[in-house]
């Protein structure tokens, strides 16, 4: 286990001692590991075992005289708490893509020093950028070089959690039909081998899943895919003898985690490799002979993954009543405990997950639950943790941010309920919050349009009452697999690059948001799938069908807000969930919903 | 004289020989001159010559058994009728920023070939994409042969228009002002001197205007600013002596237009030169010692004019008021006219530019009367010739699109007008596109945000219905200068670069359309100021002002598809227009502004 008794400062004295010994000028330590992913690994959270920085996005620059944690503006509350007395300086970036430490590092190290980072979890466009700006500057980059390994004093193992399928009727293509279509890309693009390191590409392509990091079901491994076989490189032991026979039989052969670097050594010269540059490591490439052509391009699963069928569609809706049901149980329970027992964010967390667990075809959370009560639903990020948690008492709002993994499809929802008795000025928020989710969930649009795009829609009824809010409006979200997951993404943030075009089979949120820092915040979140719109003949176009099926708290609706086409939606939108859910809930959950979905 | 009784095939033919002569195997010739200018001098209309293609914008290539013109969606009806017969074939592209001519070229040429195109036409940005490509084949780029020059019989020379001051009381800020401002900028990046080869550029900062070419009252020269002293490169005879005396007074000399390589030649080793790549040519450049460094940023003055000052804005008002009186004018003429006597589209376009003339301090039309009847309407870009010229008679909807130069501004406007009896379906068209222009009329937003992204609340209601458009939502437009101008741009079509951020005083069109090929089409357009919003906890947001003042044609209403907020818009947009536009208007045309202002 990870010794976390030393004290950090003396964590960072045993990296420079290291850094030292290789003569290193300066270490980068970012939030990654060797497959790209969200969420880490505990093997390679070591940026936050250096740092004692716990959020989830930060980069650690070490030098024998400074240490300083990049981290983006959702984690400056954190970042200060985490890093008070440690000796490391936070330094303030606008957004998690900002560039800012290698500025800094140009600026601060001389020619001829060496900066050090681990090659295998630096993604090959990442590596790109960074040596372009140092080389610039004769600053030498040595990528590798794995610091942490001596210097992190008991750093965890990879993680051994056994691989299990995704079947039938739930897997709704087979992996043969999936291989088809990804080498048919890769014959488009000229490739005769394709690299993967992305997990979720690997499980989906596979129809095999697994546990390895929180709420993901995914599992450690690199894939290589030629032609006429498939090797899979993933830790001894994790996949059985039946299910590897199994596999094998289907052309498909499991070697060892670390067997990919000489896989990819002996590829033949002048083989071309497909990979995506944002998706693989510059580490794993250095494995790779010069002779192979490297052919860049998303990855096809990406795209793949991302259009969901029809019989996939329909999974989906029956996973989104179980969840409906589950928190038709949850807030019936919540409505009759509220004022009776003592309930605090924590609690929510617990009892949400509880009922959840209940339900046929769960698997687990798909990401760690944000209950916030009146300020601490302002913080977007909001984890409860023994510290900050509160009760739920008095007045306001309680924001409620949650999800699942089914079997069949991955939920996500955000509800914000009414405490006591809402002002004026929390529902006047609501309305105008219910107002922008409504203007995107209603709107059409034509097929193949970038998705950031479509961003102002739902931004617009928030900016005309001289509001707004710094996070994205909607992310995809995978079948089964990742809550985020690309190509697209409705957020003013992210380049409208020609693979986030909206395709039909899409499931994106939508989230837009409301946070009165120290007061409150407001997010109602559905998950919405690309269905096909008017054919016209000004082209095709797409819309929304809203999938989460839950209530919407109208006691926090200020009614003379809303149009009457809004108010319509609303009474749709409750009717539907009724007549969804009747048949998954009784007794107390029942009369929830029943009272729950009355029109307005 | 250009000679323009040569057949096409003989001028193609005479290029030939000239290519041959200088062995070269491909010859490029864009729609472009050496200030990059939307409208081109005469001189530098070879496309036009050598192709017999009239559009504004084309590519043309040639080779020893090859001919072709790549032209974008917007004029693939007009270059099959150009192109008819002379042998040169029609290469369809998606948008005028496609680059596949430079596919075209490596895939066609063999290496070690020689491609020639003069790099005084061809922007820095342009000649690296080109030379990208073109090295990757080993196809050798000529940029220093003007085979236009031996080839194009009669050939015009520079334009010989004089140049004039633009003067107090509407150029506000005077030239020493501005030039300050351009240096702060030119001090914070570094660069000792700044080359200008755009014109509107030269002409906002030295407050001189000319009319070298249409619509746009502006003339050629490049402009070399150091910190002490300014060069102006310009045509002998364009400035009289005692404006030359003026400048000189005010360190501003004036030499001849092609010192400008010689000037650039001697510029001291080691001096850092700030240059636009994309407003300044490659062949400019050429010039340049290798020891200057190259600092690439947009044009400082680019930002300063799209910001209008609030006595700029002022002037604008009045001019819009003219500009809106004198529609008035036309219009109540027209409606007197149309069914007593025989109107065309060209009768359209003449009164139009009869009735601004009258106006004080009216220069020019600010671009080609667009005046198309019903099939025509539905072309964006179309101008009636004698060929197409079409009469107003019967039923149907005439699009009307047109602007002026005013000393204290520019105007740009749209409307569509009931002829005898409009349809149910052109009433719910016109209905719909008011919506679409309401919305983002009405629109507040984030200080910054970038312009491409509120394309989509223009095209959201038309969405909805099926519908959209393949042009930009709306265009940046100029202070007595160019028609459209930058930095900014509402187009989903604009990749949202940061110097495309909304600022304050920022002029721009609001313009989305609906076109029926064959029938009609309708387009609403007005400009629109960018006036400070709510400032916020969430920041500073900005809204529209609506500059423009002339009735929109309720005949074509269809009230039962506008909102009530929507009506409201209406009625009051009209009572402002009438409110000021009263005092510039008497008899029929103040009758008409009255009757057209009514509420509905």
């Amino acid at each position: 286990m990870s010794d976390i008794s030393k004290p950090i400062s003396q964590r960072i004295a045993q990296l420079r001692q290291h850094m030292a010994h290789h003569q290193i000028d300066a270490c980068i330590i970012p939030s990654a590991d060797p497959h790209l992913s969200e969420y880490l690994p505990e093997r390679w959270q070591g940026r936050a075992w250096f740092s004692g920085f716990t959020g989830s996005v930060g980069t650690l620059i070490v030098t024998a005289d400074f240490a300083g944690l990049w981290v983006d503006t959702r984690y400056w509350v954190q970042a200060e708490s985490d890093l008070a007395g440690t000796g490391i300086k936070m330094m303030k970036i606008d957004a998690a893509s900002a560039t800012d430490h290698i500025d800094w590092l140009a600026s601060n190290l001389k020619s001829g020093q060496r900066v050090a980072v681990d090659g295998m979890v630096l993604s090959l466009s990442a590596e790109r950028q960074l040596g372009q700006v140092l080389s610039g500057r004769q600053i030498q980059l040595v990528t590798n070089l794995d610091l942490l390994d001596g210097a992190w004093t008991g750093r965890p193992g990879l993680p051994l959690q056994p691989v299990y399928e995704h079947l039938a009727p739930y897997a709704v293509q087979s992996r043969s039909e999936k291989l088809a279509l990804v080498r048919a890309r890769m014959q488009e693009l000229g490739a005769g081998w394709h690299l993967i390191s992305s997990v979720d590409d690997i499980a989906w392509i596979l129809n095999l899943r697994g546990s390895d990091v929180n709420y993901n079901p995914v599992f450690l491994a690199h894939l290589l895919i030629s032609k006429d076989q498939v090797r899979l490189f993933v830790s001894d032991g994790k996949i059985n003898a039946a299910l590897q026979a199994q596999l094998s039989a289907q052309h498909i052969h499991c070697l060892d985690y670390k067997q990919i670097n000489n896989a990819l050594a002996d590829l033949p010269a002048s083989s071309a490799l497909l990979i995506d540059p944002r998706r693989v490591t510059f580490g794993i490439l250095e494995s790779c002979p010069a002779s192979v052509k490297k052919i860049d391009a998303i990855n096809p699963s990406t795209y793949l993954k991302s259009r969901k069928n029809s019989a996939e569609a329909q999974h989906i809706r029956a996973a989104m009543e179980q969840d409906g049901a589950a928190l038709c149980e949850f807030f019936a329970w919540f409505d009759n405990a509220i004022g009776k027992q003592r309930i605090t964010e924590m609690d929510v967390d617990r009892e949400i997950c509880a009922a959840r667990a209940k339900r046929p075809g769960f698997v687990s959370p798909s990401f760690g639950t944000i209950a916030g009560f009146n300020a601490n639903g302002a913080m977007p990020h909001y984890h409860a943790t023994p510290e900050s948690n509160t009760v739920i008492l008095g007045n306001g709002l309680l924001l409620i941010d949650s999800g699942g993994q089914y079997v069949n499809g991955t939920t996500d929802i955000t509800r914000v309920l009414a405490i006591g008795q809402p002002s004026a000025e929390q529902k006047r928020d609501f309305s105008l919050e219910l107002k922008a989710v409504i203007a995107l969930s209603t709107a059409q649009f034509p097929a193949g349009i970038r998705a950031p795009l479509l961003d102002a829609i739902a931004r617009a009824p928030l900016w005309a009452a001289g509001l707004n809010y710094g996070h994205g409006t909607g992310h995809g979200v995978g079948y089964f697999l990742n809550v985020h997951e690309g190509p697209q993404n409705i957020s003013w943030l992210t380049p409208p690059e020609p693979q986030t075009a909206m395709q039909v089979g899409m499931i994106t949120s939508i989230e837009p948001g409301i946070y009165r820092p120290g007061k409150w915040g407001i997010r109602i979140e559905n998950l919405v799938l690309n269905v096909p719109g008017e054919l016209s003949e000004f082209g095709e176009f797409i819309r929304f069908e809203t999938l989460t099926l839950c209530p919407i708290d109208t006691r926090c609706i200020d009614k003379s807000i809303l149009s009457s086409a809004e108010i319509d939606w609303i009474n749709q939108y409750h009717a539907t969930v009724k007549t969804r859910l009747t048949p998954l809930v009784r007794g107390d959950a029942f009369a929830w919903l029943e009272r729950s979905t009355l029109p307005i």
